[in-house]
C-alpha cells in the first residue's frame, strides 16, 4: 500500500517522522507494506527537522493525485482551497483519504462524504477533532448501541492554555495570551482559536457523528474567552467552587438538539475541570454507556500525525470497512434556538456604586421573571467603578439577554455585562 | 444477523434491555437486521427486570452453540468453565464470538486466539477491561501507530469506590467496605476485588495488547487495598499532596517491561486522582501521541452491556476486520524481576515510642543504600505505639525489602510495615 502526503508543514512533517521511526511497526500490524512514495509541497526547501529522502518530495500534487500507484492520500494543507479539490480529485481516482481538515468536513462533509461513498473510498479524519485523543473512533464505533445524550468538549488548547493560565497564575487575558504566543501555543493572530470558532468547526463533526445532524457555524451560537477577566476566574473558583473552560456543548433534550460553544462555569470536582493547559477533554454521556470521558493532547505535531496514521493504518486493514455514523435513530427533531435554551447563569456588571443600584437591576430581572439565587458586590466604594456577581437560577436565554439589555440602558452600568453559563 | 446469549446475569439483562429499546438504532447503524434470536441460562424463571419473548429462553447451550443460523455468540456466563469449552466450541462451529470474561482470557489468551484465527472467526472482548470503557479498541486502533510506554489503570470499582470513600468520608477500609457490599459495590466475598485479582487478569489483557506480552497472574506482582488505614490516606494527602489508587501498571523502560498491581501514591493534581468512587480511568502514553486517558464506568449491568453490544455491532459491520494486536515491534526483551524495580516509596510503620528507634531504623536503611526524604513520627508518646512515615528517594524494590525485613526484627516495631510506590 503506497501512501501520498499532501501538506508538508508541522502534523506533515510529524507524519514523515513516524512513518521514520515506526515504520517496522506499521507494517506488522498492518500486515502489509505501507510506505510513504511521495511528500508534496509548495515548499520543499525549508528543512522540517525530519529526515526525508529527497526524491520523495514533490511541489506537484498531481504527482500524488494522479499516480495510480498510491492507495491513500493524506490531506494536511488545511483550509477550503485547493484541499476540498484534492480530495475530491484523489477520491474521484478511486483513493482513500485521510485528513484533519474540520474547517473543510465542517462547511463541505456532505459533498465529501457523498462522492466518497459514490467511489467506495474511505474518508477517515480522526485527527480532526481532539488531535492525537481517538474521539471520534470511540464515538462513531466503541458508543454505537448507545443513544448519545450530550457532549461537552473541551477541545481548543490555545483557549484552555490561557483560561487555566490566568487562572493558575493571577494573570489576565492579554498577559497568558502574550506568554502563549511566546511557546508556540497561540497563533499570531489568535482570533480564530480564542474566539470559539476552531471548537465551533469541531462541534460540527462532532454532532454529525454523535446525533446525525448537520449544523452550519452561522447557526451555532459562538462566544470567545476574550472577556473573561481575571476576577471573573477567581470569583468562580473562591465563592462558587467553579473552574471556567470554553466549552462545545450539543445536548438532545425532548427531541431538540442544544448547540453552543461559550466559556462556561465547571464544577471543579468535574473531570472537565481538571482538563489544564492545552490538553483536550472530551465528556460525553451516552444511555446506556453513562458518562466516558477522552483526555489527551488536542493538537501539536506528534500528537494530531499519530491520528492520522493511525487512520491510514485502518485503511490498510480494513479498506472496505463501512463506518456506522449518525445516530441511526430520528431523534433530533429539531435544534432548539438559543434564546430558547436555559441554564443557570454566571453574570458580571460593571457598575458605578450609588444608592439604588440594586434596586433597579432586580427590578430588570423580576420584570423578565429570572430569579437571583445570589448578587455580590465587593469592595463597594460610593461613586466608584466595581465588579456586581449575579448567579440566577434557571433562566431562559432570552429572557436573560432582554433583561440585560434593559439594564445596559441604566446609567450606572459600565461596559458590557458578562454571562457565562453554569454547567 | 443472529446472535445467540449465553448468561442471563447481569450483564446479560442489559444487553437484552439494549435489544428491546435500541433495536432500531442497532439495525440503522450495522446496516442489517441483527436479531437477538436465544438467550441461554441455567435458571430462566427469576425475573431480571427486563422484557423478553419466553420463546427465545432456554436452558440448553446447544439451542445457541450447535444453531446454525446464529452468527454470533455473547458469553457472559465468567469463569473458566463451562465459559470456555462454550467458547470454544462457538468457535469450532463458525461463530463469532463476544466476551467480556477477563479471567478466561488472562489464562487461556493463545488457545482461544488461535482457535479463532484458524477458524477465521472474531473473538471481541472490550467488556473484558474498564467495561463501558472503549479502551481496548482505542489501544489496538487508535493508538496503533505509536509504541506505548506505559499503561497505568484504575480498574477495579470496587477498589477504588472504598479508597476514595475512605478519602472523603474519613473512614477505615472495613467500614467503607460494609458501605459498598450495601450498595451492591462490593460482592459478598470481596477478596477478588480487593486483593487485586481482579485488576491483574484486566493488566494481563492490557499488556497483551499495548506490548504483546503474555504474562501469567503468577509472575505479576499483586497487593490488594486492605492494608491500607485511614491515616494512610490522611497522610499522603495532607503532607505529600498525593491520593491512593489501587493501580494497574506497564511500564517499558530500556527494552525490560514492570509490571504490578499496588495500591500507589498518585499526585493529587494528576488526572487519575480525579477518578473517585466506582469509576474506572486508564492512562496511556505512546511515543507519539503522548499521555492519552479513558474514563468511564468500569462496570454495571447498562455500562459493560453497552460495549458487548458495540462488539455485536462491529463484527455485524466487519465479520472479516482484521484486528492488529500486540505491539508489532520487539519492543519488550523481558519482563523486569519485580525486586530490580525501582520507586520513590511511602513506608508506614508502626512501632514503639523510645529513644534511639529512629536510628536503628535508619540504620537498617542505611545498611541497604536506601536514601531517605522524610521521617515524620506524629504524636509520639513514650511506650506507646505511633505510626512512623518514610518517605525514600528512589529505592531499588529488593532493597527495600531487605531493609523492611531486617527492621521488622526490631523489638520496636509492632504489626506489618506498609510500603506503596509513589507515581
Amino acid at each position: 500500500m503506497k501512501v501520498g502526503l499532501i501538506g508538508f508543514g508541522t502534523i506533515g512533517a510529524g507524519v514523515v517522522e513516524i512513518f521514520n521511526r515506526n515504520q517496522e511497526l506499521i507494517n506488522r500490524k498492518t500486515g502489509r507494506k505501507v510506505e510513504l512514495k511521495r511528500v508534496v509541497d509548495l515548499d520543499i526547501e525549508t528543512p522540517r527537522g525530519v529526515e526525508i529522502d529527497p526524491e520523495k518530495l514533490s511541489t506537484d500534487a498531481d504527482d500524488i493525485l494522479e499516480d495510480p500507484d498510491i492507495d491513500i492520500v493524506i490531506e494536511l494543507i488545511g483550509g477550503y482551497e485547493p484541499a476540498r479539490s484534492f480530495i475530491l480529485r484523489a477520491i474521484e481516482n478511486g483513493k482513500h483519504v485521510v485528513t484533519a481538515n474540520k474547517a473543510l468536513l465542517a462547511r463541505h462533509w456532505d459533498e465529501i462524504m457523498s462522492a466518497a461513498s459514490e467511489k467506495g473510498v474511505r474518508v477517515a479524519f480522526e485527527a480532526s477533532v481532539g488531535g492525537g485523543i481517538p474521539v471520534l473512533k470511540a464515538l462513531n464505533e466503541s458508543l454505537a448501541a448507545n443513544r448519545i445524550q450530550s457532549i461537552y468538549g473541551i477541545i481548543n488548547g490555545t483557549a484552555n492554555y490561557i483560561l487555566t493560565g490566568m487562572a493558575s497564575e493571577g494573570c489576565e487575558f492579554e498577559e497568558v495570551l502574550r506568554e502563549a504566543q511566546r511557546l508556540g501555543y497561540a497563533e499570531r493572530d489568535p482570533t480564530f482559536d480564542i474566539e470559539g470558532h476552531d471548537t465551533a468547526q469541531k462541534l460540527i463533526i462532532l454532532t454529525l457523528l454523535g446525533f446525525g445532524v448537520y449544523v452550519p457555524e452561522e447557526k451555532l451560537h459562538v462566544m470567545g474567552i476574550s472577556n473573561i477577566k481575571r476576577h471573573d476566574i477567581e470569583y468562580a473558583l473562591e465563592e462558587l467552587n467553579h473552574t471556567v473552560r470554553l466549552l462545545a456543548a450539543a445536548r438532545l433534550e425532548d427531541g431538540e438538539l442544544e448547540l453552543w460553544v461559550m466559556p462556561a462555569l465547571v464544577p471543579a470536582d468535574h473531570l472537565l475541570s481538571s482538563v489544564t493547559g492545552v490538553y483536550n477533554g472530551i465528556y460525553i454521556e451516552g444511555d446506556f454507556t453513562g458518562p466516558v470521558m477522552f483526555y489527551g493532547k488536542g493538537a501539536g505535531r506528534r500528537a494530531t500525525a499519530s491520528a492520522v496514521v493511525a487512520d491510514c493504518m485502518d485503511i490498510v486493514i480494513n479498506p472496505e470497512k463501512r463506518i456506522p455514523m449518525g445516530p441511526g435513530f430520528e431523534a433530533v427533531k429539531s435544534v432548539r434556538e438559543f434564546s430558547r435554551t436555559t441554564s443557570r447563569y454566571y453574570i458580571r456588571l460593571e457598575a458605578v456604586d450609588r444608592p439604588g443600584v440594586l434596586h433597579e437591576m432586580a427590578g430588570a430581572f423580576s420584570r423578565h421573571g429570572i430569579s437571583i439565587e445570589s448578587v455580590t458586590q465587593r469592595g463597594a466604594v460610593e461613586g466608584e467603578t466595581v465588579p456586581i456577581y449575579i448567579v440566577t437560577h434557571s433562566t431562559m436565554e432570552g429572557d436573560l439577554q432582554r433583561a440585560l439589555s434593559e439594564i445596559m440602558e441604566m446609567e450606572w452600568v459600565m461596559g458590557e455585562p458578562l454571562s457565562l453559563r453554569i454547567l
